[in-house]
């Protein structure tokens, strides 16, 4: 002990970094590791990741997922309506909402006030009281998009009469949906449900999806890998971005719809409100992701996480190899900045079925490739790269079909291995936007946020006990 | 001698890189001044140049060129008839070509090649010996775009009957005009002269023409900074790159064209000829960019550069104090990637006056906003940040109206002062297409070239001869 103190010491901290502080203010050479210990220091869970980790049935498993993630190659195909696509809608009385499963008493001010305006929209009542008594009497049933495949921003309500965008993975045949995009100002997706809210998406079955249908007869269907590749290269990151996304559907779908034989003032309707929103190509961007998770889930023993989503309460997430089910947290807050009058008192909690972007290696994880967005979420072109670099650590491979040129076109970071976030204690990063906590007011700012940890720890516990039980363990 | 041998010593090296790399290899501490003599050592033009450094007549004169080119606004307000634009050519036969003047013998392949077409286009001969012939005769006058406040890419014909962006510069009321992009493939700005060129001219005249001069109405004046700044964030740098332009226009433009009184047909194509152009906004960007270095020109004194053009032959420039003299030097090769099947030998000299568009500030001066066009001309991003980073020594200051992501939205380097390029021996970099020395053959190749520093030391002789008269100094 003499002889060591007696030379000069060169220190490894590891833990507080207060420790590391003192002896550095004493002259003191230290090297400060950031390290916390794993799965949120829980023992138990910590020795279910251990038990995980280099795990052969779970490495083989991923390498399936992922590939199956990387060789999706989804398509916009067709437009229906929700309820020839989801047969349940026939049945009863069903609205879809974004995130996990919840209540209607737990759901928060914009979902309950969307899913008002959904019920109007049905005529299934024709105001809004007597529209909460049917929900409140338990005539309508609410369940999440994911369990049918599709997914919706924000709120994400799916009902009956819309007109959805149906997008095909022609890797395994599989069908994937999305609702339309409305636009900015007041709408569904931010839980307004005024006539002029209900106005817009009444003119949608008529007008906005038979003209898209028509013109994808057209032009034939549209491959959404490609495109999504090529807004990357131009400042979108395809979630909170989709300005060139949409550019590049607007000169896809144009030339098809010119050719359509409908009435031209009809036409110039349809045009005019997807040239007027830059946000159009969302829904379709989502509905892609969704298509390439979808081909990744339901692998045995996979630690990929298949399905991020939000509910405005509680964040959920899926794994590969754990089916449907779902591990569920509170939302996280959103650091981000907020239009002028409005403030973090103001915001509902994280929400919305847009997550999937992430899930699928863009949107947030393709931070580097938008900087212009990084004023909108706030921070700096060097944040948004730092971003896109650090899902790399909790990442299965890169996307060789997406590429960041910032990143010298290396690709983006996909396949979030969930023992990786829970070991690394790094979380996955959510582009997003911030709605009002109150029902109609819509949007109030945008900004990061990310995946609560507890999902992930939660989820190694029941992937854990499934390879138990698999491999005759008990843990 | 022998006290400073004695101790250990730092050596600065200024000059040949050797003399640093032999001390280093014996050991020695070395730091090496990257140093050449300005106005490539040249004893007259050095001292020249020593006189306009800092001299306070060339300084207010910059200033106040800078900020008129600052001030530009130019706007998109109307499509005319070549003749009705240009006055002369009711006069006498004129066609306008790319460049500094150059007689018809001297003239590169291409610039011949569309010359014959043009004449052909415009009903004077039937054949091409029969135009040559003309144009041999001395029948047919030929003079520089720049010479009518025209721009043109390539060999950048522009002929009597040809359809012209009219672009306005709100605040000085100068209008500016460049001629429609044709696509790619057989095109007359590459020398291509055949009847499957000459028709697709023929067809913009009655019906390309007439549509976009009607949407115009209906749209209005189309804003051109604000286009091309968000360009500049979505991956083009508005001269090789016009893909995120070209759809922003188009965004601006299909709604207009769908109100016209016009034929669906015609709606139809015209669509299509535009949406199916990714360089259509090209032509519309060199036209304002001439707009801005128009504003800054003739300005007695100043040392800025208010023009950059080719000719397929000779690179010329024109600086803003000294008026309408062109300062001439052979156009320097293109470092860049040449199309399967063709090589170094095939290339014409650098051709076009799209280099206005790096006399403005975007362009290679860009580079940093379009990493994805680096690998087109052969690159890393890295390269391109460098560029962008390096023409901040040479200009006399930044635009804030474009800013560049990558370097965090600093304003790109604009205003390229003559004096500091000779002085620091760094070349403005021009992203350029390669054309094939032939005829006809069209673009082989694009790259990156440089203006030839012969042009600014001439231009800063005859400056400094304009200002020692002015002041009564003889040299």
């Amino acid at each position: 002990m003499n002889t060591l103190f007696g030379q000069p010491l060169k220190v490894v901290n590891c833990g507080l970094v207060s420790f590391a502080d003192n002896l550095r203010r004493a002259g003191g050479e230290v090297e400060h590791v950031s390290w916390q210990p794993p799965a949120l220091g829980d023992l138990e869970a910590g020795l279910d990741l251990a038990y995980l980790m280099r795990h052969p049935l779970v490495e083989q498993a991923n390498e399936t997922a992922f590939a199956r993630y990387l060789e999706a190659q989804p398509v916009l195909c067709d437009i229906v309506t929700a309820s020839d696509a989801i047969s349940a809608m026939n049945e009863r009385k069903l609205i879809l909402h974004s995130g996990p499963p919840i209540a209607w008493a737990n759901m928060c001010g914009p979902v309950q006030g969307a899913i008002i305006g959904a019920v109007m929209l049905e005529g299934w009542a024709a105001d809004h009281a007597s529209a909460e008594r049917l929900v409140l009497d338990g005539k309508i049933d609410l369940e999440p998009c994911h369990h049918y495949n599709a997914v919706g921003p924000m709120a994400g309500i799916i009902s009956p009469s819309m007109p959805l965008f149906v997008i095909q993975n022609k890797s395994n045949g599989h069908r994937t949906y999305c609702n339309f995009n409305e636009g900015l100002g007041k709408v569904l997706r931010f839980g307004a449900n005024s006539e002029e809210v209900l106005t817009r998406l009444r003119w949608m079955k008529p007008t906005l999806a038979p003209a898209l249908k028509a013109a994808l007869r057209v032009s034939g269907e549209i491959d959404l890998k490609p495109l999504m590749a090529q807004a990357l290269h131009m400042g979108d990151e395809v979630h909170n971005r989709n300005s060139a996304a949409t550019g590049l559907f607007i000169k896809r779908i144009m030339p098809a719809l010119l050719e359509v034989d409908l009435p031209l003032a009809q036409i110039r309707d349809v045009s005019a409100a997807i040239i007027g929103n830059d946000h159009f190509f969302l829904n379709i961007s989502m509905a892609a992701c969704k298509a390439m998770m979808d081909a990744a889930a339901n692998v045995p023993f996979s630690s990929m996480v298949s399905v991020m989503a939000r509910n405005g309460v509680n964040f959920g997430i899926r794994l590969s190899g754990t089916g449907d089910q779902w591990f569920q947290a509170r939302a996280n807050p959103v650091e981000g900045l907020f239009f002028p009058g409005y403030g973090v008192d103001d915001a509902a909690a994280d929400l919305g079925d847009s997550a999937i972007t992430e899930t699928a290696g863009v949107g947030g994880f393709a931070m580097a490739s938008s900087p212009a967005i990084v004023k909108f979420v706030g921070g700096t072109p060097a944040d948004a790269s730092a971003n896109s670099r650090r899902m790399q650590a909790i990442t299965l491979g890169g996307n060789p079909a997406f590429t960041l040129p910032a990143l010298d076109f290396a690709p983006t970071a996909a396949g979030i291995d969930a023992r990786m976030v829970a070991d690394r204690r790094i979380l996955p990063v959510i582009n997003t936007g911030i709605a009002h906590k109150r029902a109609g007011v819509g949007q109030i700012g945008a900004g990061i946020t990310t995946a609560p940890m507890e999902c992930f720890v939660d989820a190694i516990r029941a992937l854990a006990s499934t390879v138990r039980q698999h491999t005759g363990q008990t843990s």
